[in-house]
């Protein structure tokens, strides 16, 4: 009896692909297939995309004659080229350092647009062993205390009167602390930080590959100023820092840089222990659009 | 008459080679000569290294054919390879986007060992218009009150019993506060945190290039715990966020998570007239000895 694949690992399935057709030198390449599901403002998850990138990268080992490759993302940095939509998804490996505590992997996702390979997301990923990561804590953030996710707002709570932005925010079960959510009542005087619990709604617990998907998975932090356009990312480098536990992940997301038309976001991430298991930080475009409620 | 070259811009000097010998696709190569004028243990500063990367990402489409590229690094993500030494290195460019406000360039700088092309740095560069930015401030980090240069400590202050890291020490003007150098005289009470000025002692001024020098030109913020080894950074993503007007810089160097044999290391960096201009991240190993003075 096989177990079927959540959601999530069915978003992330990747068919290596002969690698004798790879362009690029000495890594394998993947297919695979994005769904609409994932879609937000019309353009697939900029964190679904990560993690397949992330995950492309601990696999592109597997299928290499050139190197082999640590199995965990340890620091992995996108620069996203254009938006990514619904249908097969081509992703090259090149395996640029094969080392003996990490490796450094370039990957590139692309779509055929107008029947031409276009690029949509490039990565550079160090991988690395987390298991085999060891050294005492000197100083690690504390994790907030949260009201339980029952007092939180879920995406199910949103006011009408706000248009769902997709069918992504569905994919993952977000509840919002009451801070969190003043905006969605015309309230914008504490701008600029997010708390939230997150875990995905099917049982899937998380891993390292799926806190990828989680560090860009809530709303943009200029929600709280009312600006409520799309946020579209240029970077986003994220740091895995442990193997996180089973159970509720909570994070908190903020913003000390929002001006000249591009803001930086900074996220933590906690497991059920309290252990920080992942940073993030990326740059995105001021919102096309801005209107209050 | 031609002004001499400053100290700085002559480590940056690039030379174009024929791009018909480049082994990447669509992008020109250019070499270049790293001193040892800017090694620190024993390897070239990764700060430096990263400059160089974001000022060849930045000449990309001046030597290309295969599209423009923007002049100014907004976003840069390098992955650290193997250490740098003194002597000839090439660094190789793909540009992976040319769009209407932002390029996408990858670049590549390796150096020959033992007669083999061996990688050293592999960044992506996110490239832009700093003029043409605009859009109101929404949210911005203070500039921090630091006492006046005068009244910090600097690299000459160094007390007798602590050794030269190298001689990158002396390419930069850095002023440590008061408060930043308790750790030389063994008080280990206040942990990671450095506030400090900085600029170049020829009087280069600041552009967004050397930015990306300065985002890694203070020692680690290990320091301050007592841990004087080299910590060698894994990765680094600098943002440029505006043009630096003349004078002296500002900056803060910080961790929140030193935990598992890694540590992150954030970075603001202020003009002389408040703004802030760059925010930096590196993942670092921890420092490989540990010695209390």
């Amino acid at each position: 009896m096989t177990t079927p694949l959540s959601e999530f690992d069915t978003a992330l399935t990747l068919t290596p692909v002969d690698s004798t057709s790879a362009r690029s030198g000495g890594g394998p390449a993947f297919t695979a297939q994005l769904s609409d599901r994932w879609a937000i403002g019309g353009a697939v998850n900029g964190g679904l995309l990560l993690a397949l990138l992330g995950k492309a990268a601990s696999r592109a080992g597997e299928h290499s004659a050139s190197g082999s490759v640590h199995p965990d993302p340890l620091a992995i940095s996108a620069h996203y080229l254009s938006a990514s939509v619904r249908g097969p998804a081509r992703i090259e490996t090149e395996i640029v350092r094969s080392g003996r505590t990490t490796s450094v992997v370039s990957v590139h996702l692309e779509q055929k647009q107008d029947d031409k390979p276009t690029g949509r997301v490039r990565a550079l990923v160090t991988t690395g062993d987390l298991d085999a990561l060891d050294g005492p804590e000197f100083i690690t953030p504390p994790c907030p205390e949260l009201p339980p996710p029952d007092q939180c707002y879920a995406t199910t709570d949103t006011p009408q009167g706000f248009k769902s932005p997709g069918p992504f925010t569905e994919r993952l079960d977000v509840r919002l602390t009451p801070g969190s959510v003043a905006w969605a009542l015309g309230d914008f005087s504490a701008p600029g930080t997010f708390n939230a619990w997150i875990r995905f709604p099917d049982g899937r617990e998380p891993d390292p590959i799926s806190l990828l998907q989680i560090v860009d998975a809530l709303p943009p932090v200029t929600y709280t100023w009312g600006h409520f356009g799309w946020a579209p990312t240029v970077e986003l480098t994220a740091y895995v820092r442990a193997r996180p536990a089973p159970g509720w992940l909570s994070m908190q997301i903020s913003t000390s840089t929002y001006a000249r038309g591009f803001l930086e976001e900074d996220v933590q991430v906690w497991d059920s222990t309290g252990e920080l298991v992942a940073q993030a930080r990326q740059l995105a475009s001021a919102p096309r659009f801005t209107q209050k409620t």
